[in-house]
């Protein structure tokens, strides 16, 4: 890493430029769109986040918080994986989007059947700059692994609520759904909100 | 301290509180009301903040952001204070609101004369449980200090903007203003989202 400032304005500009999104429409395909163009905005640089949300876990995937909204309208949240990590088969019950920033991430889809899980489509394979989205609508449930066996891999996750508060599920093989709530594994949040700091960036 | 967890949810539901008041209302008078009602219930009690955010600092005394609005509608900062520090005489803006937490703030109203700054009404002495109001509309300037002489001081205050990137003033004894943005002391904020830690409490 350079010693040049970490460019923090970028979190906040996507996150307030978010929340207008939110404020205008709640129409999630519309939501979804913009928030597309937002977060490919955001993970065109690498260049703001604090090093400190950047560090894996060899024992799991982290999921860092960076920002919650006040009414818990969405939440953006830092996955850092080391080789070889993966998520439990998993849905959201709210809309999301995934950013790739470092590395590379695969994604398979699941759908529910009588018969148990079945795959559903091809793994998607995400690289830097590429976005993903689920929902209830679009199809909710999937797998996400780290692509890479020699490396860490980022993504920057959006939620449409404080996803740290949703009651969801895993799910096993044959269909049977286990509910959990997944938690952040930071106690602290990058303060983003200093402008005092910035010169003359707004 | 005990070692009983620290109940955050307090500071998280005066956040999703407040950020409901504003939603429906912006009435600065309505505002303000409910605001007071809201942060007088949050600092009933002093078992939810974090220790690191409550932390003297010998030099000044210490603006810990402890949340943002997404949209920057509003900012919740600690003020600690080490015996004997006072802020400049000031202004804001903004809306605020003042909260005393622990120890106990004197604050001095001031108004602008043709002849400089002349202190409007008695100093305001502020104990555990008082909340004070600031804003353009009722009185803007004031000086704060730490009333006490041995012992740190806390209070939280709440501003209707994000106010670490509110262009305001600083006042000299003829009235003569500084232009100043007020910043924060710390680089990360406390994650008061997670309720998979909680077990029961909403
Ligand atoms: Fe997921
Ligand atoms: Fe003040
Ligand atoms: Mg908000």
């Amino acid at each position: 890493m350079s010693n040049a400032p970490l460019r923090l304005e970028r979190l906040r500009h996507f996150v307030t430029g978010l929340a207008e999104v939110l404020e205008r429409h709640d129409d999630e395909a519309y939501v979804l769109d913009e928030g597309k163009r937002l977060l490919g905005e955001l993970i065109r640089h690498d260049d703001w986040l604090p090093e400190a949300f950047a560090q894996p876990d060899p024992d799991r995937y982290q999921q860092f918080l960076l920002h919650a909204d006040s009414r818990q309208r969405f939440s953006v949240v830092c996955f850092v994986w080391a080789p070889g990590q993966t998520t439990p088969v998993h849905d959201h019950r709210v809309w999301g989007l995934i950013g790739m920033l470092r590395g590379e991430e695969v994604s398979q889809n699941y759908a529910l059947t009588a018969e148990g899980l079945r795959p559903d489509g091809s793994p998607i394979r995400l690289r830097p700059g590429d976005v993903e989205a689920v929902s209830p609508r679009i199809g909710d449930i999937h797998q996400v692994s780290n692509a890479l066996g020699d490396r860490v891999s980022i993504s920057i996750h959006v939620y449409g609520a404080n996803i740290g508060a949703v009651r969801r599920a895993t799910y096993q093989p044959d269909g049977t759904e286990k509910p959990f709530i997944s938690g952040y594994s930071n106690d602290v949040l990058p303060n983003i909100w200093d402008q005092s700091k910035e010169g003359g960036r707004a």
